[in-house]
């Protein structure tokens, strides 16, 4: 029994439960705040869980917090296909980054339940912690014990700005679960998710099939100086760290600057000195940085020009730069069979599509390392995220629902 | 009945309450974090009152939380002399800045006590609140308040990085007094402190009478932006405020070797973003700078080019820019009768001395806008201060106490 060729998600529906989410941790008008493991999130995840319920699925918490809903399948034996994103969002973030994905996946399988259609294989829904990264770093910690790439027990002690450590807050809330961290066999990987950025917007598409993500390098980098009062230490004596972290972060934007032409990126994200007070210069900063670039080499080139720069400013300070911690992710990831499956179902059912480029993270990338996966981007208007002001229409989640729905049973029944 | 000539202060008795306050508030290895309106700063209140006791002296605290140790005159009716400075430290702070000039004034009562001298102005020794504003910004507030340039309710209401209330915490430690915050008449005021610059330890003189200060111009300002992802987000369309901030800095300290051959300094001192998250572009920071140089004039223009900075910054990330304080302080405001009187004691009892400028900021400015002031500056280890290093030995002070011994009686005499 296959799927019938109109079968339809139910959009209200589906747009019933986004309108449901934007009621839990609301931030600025419009938005959420619904930081990762905190009272928002834990009300957030007891909705999602007891929608799965509703639904017949079977849900497990594993020892990340990671909520998985299963639905049986007829070879139950057989790898699930998973279909995920992340319900917790940025301090000023949105209505749809990430939620759209998880609760793109409960209208899956709520059409399925419609439709009486069991596929094959088993079908799991699943929200990844934190995938943010706001509240602790770094962002997709989750995800990436799943695929072996993060130790439980190093996730568990992530501290928070607030204090807070990543395992005590789990138990708080009451999701550290029994289900091991380190994920099992996956059939596959699907996550639906807003493009974050403005080309479908911009050239009227109804959706994106993602071919790979924009490469991407990133570091955390410590300053140290010395601490000395501003007034008498003169110029050459000074070893102000606060000043050899705004030096590296101006150099990193330049960086941006000279390769954005060609649509490159560089981003100064976070500065944190000590002391960081008037009258005293600081002994310490840390800086988070990223470039990121279409092409594979340029954004290498971009890496080692802010690795410099890193390096420059620091002798620029009088102090000493070491990088902590370094990061990438990107390039053709994604399965080129999943990839030709849902641009076959978008041709099929007639949007107005596209090949698109990731230029985020998400947790599709650390899932791309564990079994093939292929992303779907939504417009969102004026690519405008991590904002209260993020925004879609239901019909801009119409095409994306539709496609990942028959692309997922067309694989799910192989 | 004048001081014998030969009159010296006790420099082992000194030292000993410097020691004995270098137990309080402990920091790093040999200094202080003896930060203001803390639980360390009041057992330092309760040492220094129980020490006014001893010696003598009726003890009053203000709503400033300023404490003063009044010695009775013979013609009590005079306006008393004030010897001054502070107990508390930066967060890194050393063992002598403001200590030295407090205890400075409970020598030299001692002194006097033992001498069996009775001054004919009363002589008063204070401890300024906050004069660090390494807790509550801006420094120097209580003194400010005594000379009437700040409020007593605006001063209460100055918020601490830590959510705490300055007339909350006052009260909290118990140094909430009676007496008026706005000062009466005053018939001078003196202050010693370490010269907190490495000129008078590199020349090897006993002390420096210290005939005014660098001009410094301040400034805080903001920078408002706009949250946006990291990623996706062109370099034309940003408005992250966290850059704006460090090419702010950036150029502040650019500015700062550019007047560097003359002695001209420009310092970038604190810089807060927010969101300041990996991810997300930061919607505002707030950055603190300040400029100082020998000259008038050119300090000036060090300021017109630290505030044509900001709004460049601002432009070139998409953001703006709004200075939200400004302050100045230093020049030729010390009495000029006071620096003679200093100069020839110094002269008479045989020190190796020097003339020189301030070039930090000390209560001793306010003290100027309202009565004729003069400050000392004895000799510390390179100039290293705001540090654990900082370092004096007993014989550094020897000049500065009993020059400050003589010439304060003298003019509480005349």
């Amino acid at each position: 029994m296959g799927l019938p060729l109109h079968a339809r998600v139910d959009l209200g529906r589906f747009w019933t439960t986004i309108e449901r989410s934007a009621q839990i941790g609301q931030g600025r008008p419009g938005g959420l705040a619904r930081l990762t493991l905190t009272d928002d999130d834990r009300e957030m995840r007891d909705q999602f869980r007891d929608w799965c319920h509703e639904a017949g699925l079977e849900v497990t918490v594993d020892r990340m917090g990671n909520i998985f809903g299963r639905r049986t399948g007829r070879e139950d034996d057989l790898p699930p296909i998973l279909i995920g994103s992340h319900l917790d969002t940025q301090v000023n973030g949105g209505r749809f980054d990430g939620i759209a994905g998880v609760l793109a996946g409960l209208e899956l399988v709520r059409s399925l339940n419609d439709l009486g259609h069991v596929t094959r294989r088993p079908i799991v829904i699943v929200d990844w912690t934190n995938e943010e990264g706001a509240r602790f770093s770094p962002p997709m910690v989750a995800s990436g014990c799943f695929v072996g790439r993060y130790e439980e027990a190093w996730c568990h002690d992530l501290t928070a700005d607030d204090g807070a450590r990543f395992g005590d807050e789990l138990q708080r809330i009451g999701y550290l679960g029994d289900a091991p961290s380190k994920g099992g066999p996956v059939d596959a990987y699907f996550e639906l998710h807003i493009e974050q950025g403005p080309i479908l917007d911009a050239e009227g598409r109804q959706m994106g099939v993602v071919t790979g993500g924009y490469p991407s390098h990133g570091m955390r980098v410590r300053f140290e100086g010395e601490t000395a009062h501003t007034g008498p230490t003169p110029m050459d004596l000074r070893h102000n760290a606060l000043i050899a972290g705004a030096r590296f972060l101006t150099a990193v934007d330049d960086i941006g600057w000279d390769f954005a032409v060609h649509d490159g990126k560089a981003t100064g994200s976070r500065l944190t000195a000590w002391p960081n007070k008037a009258g005293i210069l600081s002994e310490t900063a840390e800086c988070v940085a990223d470039v990121r670039h279409p092409d594979l080499i340029t954004a290498r080139v971009m890496a080692e020009k802010m690795r410099r720069a890193a390096q420059e400013a620091a002798a620029r300070a009088g102090c000493t730069a070491v990088v902590e911690d370094e990061w990438f992710w990107g390039g053709d990831i994604f399965d080129p069979a999943l990839i030709a499956l849902v641009r076959d179902e978008a041709v099929r059912q007639g949007w107005n599509w596209r090949d698109i480029k990731s230029q985020a993270g998400h947790d599709a990338y650390h899932m791309a390392l564990h079994c093939p996966t292929v992303m779907i981007f939504t417009p969102c208007k004026g690519g405008i995220t991590h904002n209260n002001r993020e925004s879609c229409e239901p019909e801009d989640l119409e095409a994306g629902l539709n496609v990942l729905l028959h692309a997922v049973v067309q694989h799910a029944d192989r």
